[in-house]
């Protein structure tokens, strides 16, 4: 029965490690869009949003029929329900790349970005594609340097965040509308972060047994 | 034994309750603090939020043992996981009131929402406040119109917020901070919403088995 499990824990691995390689594209799309005006990136980003309602569906159907079919021991519930969590978290990243992509959308030909901010824009893209390749590749093999990895990486996130309100509050030429439009979209790249963040530390738990920090 | 399991699911909603209750009130303390400058009040939200670590993990925790200590089927875990979803947008509404707190506390003394916007952020918060507590009381006893109750506020909420674009966009004269400010507190109410919303539909499967729409 353990072998069972372990199988069956495995194939959901792979459904997760799927799922946070499109999720890890995404928010590469997204920026793509954000800093080029870019309508394809930015419809790719949609088109994988409108996937991941199914998605998540299908894996917890999938953790469903997996603790249905055996008389789960609290280890293995804890292993099937760090699942749940990430797929939740892989979701909502999926949908904040999104509402950047809606953004770009909606100001297109103009720029959403000052030129000025663009490099700091750049690299919070960077870090947040970074955080999400980590889980990606925490969920294919056993890596013991990634929960090190994403708190520093989180902590770049949450840096870039901060001076961001320091330029709009004390710099900013750009008008209210800017102003807003980059608010949004620093506070979806920072809950991209976080959500990240939180579904490597279940993923950590499920491939080590190693209790994510509370 | 699934007489046993109905009563351990009893004792589940239980602890949601004084939970959604106490999420409820958090709701009503930020707005309160954000209209009147109430650090009293920002500071009670801030503290429940704190508490809402451990009540999360002693809910995962009755539910992690709830389906140990019985063989489960499809149906009751379908229903013991619906706890979690709760509780998970429980943690999230709570956090979301604590974040309109922090930015009352970090401007105190100076009013955050200038006087021609206080009625629809007012209106806002009594919307969000509703939709907390018909989650409460549909978690204490089976409310039919719970659902469609939930749609409306909910649509009521995304319109307040949509009209907050509006006046943000084209008749602001209140400067840069205060739209940040602003644009953030709407994006976290409606959040809570939201999150009010699914913890709702989740609720409304527990108690009746009506399964949530997809």
């Amino acid at each position: 029965m353990r072998a069972w499990f372990a199988k069956q824990l495995d194939e959901l691995r792979g459904q997760l490690v799927v799922t946070a390689a499109s999720v890890t594209s995404s928010i590469r799309w997204a920026t793509q869009s954000l800093l080029h005006q870019d309508l394809d990136a930015a419809q790719q980003v949609s088109a994988a949003a409108a996937e991941m309602k199914a998605t998540k569906a299908h894996v917890e159907e999938l953790i469903l029929q997996l603790l249905v079919r055996q008389q789960p021991v609290a280890t293995d519930l804890r292993l099937a329900l760090a699942g749940l969590h990430v797929v939740g978290d892989l979701e909502r990243m999926s949908a904040l790349a999104d509402h950047i992509a809606k953004i770009v959308v909606l100001r297109h030909p103009v720029p959403v970005v000052p030129a000025e901010i663009r490099p700091a824009v750049q690299r919070m893209g960077e870090v947040a594609e970074e955080l999400a390749w980590t889980v990606t590749r925490a969920l294919e093999t056993d890596d013991p340097d990634a929960a090190a990895r994403m708190e520093r990486d989180d902590d770049i996130v949450d840096t870039l965040h901060r001076d961001m309100f320091g330029v709009l509050f004390s710099e900013w030429t750009h008008g209210v509308q800017a102003a807003v439009d980059l608010t949004l979209i620093c506070r979806y790249y920072e809950r991209y972060a976080d959500h990240a963040v939180n579904a490597g530390h279940q993923v950590v738990f499920m491939v080590t047994g190693e209790a994510p920090p509370s």
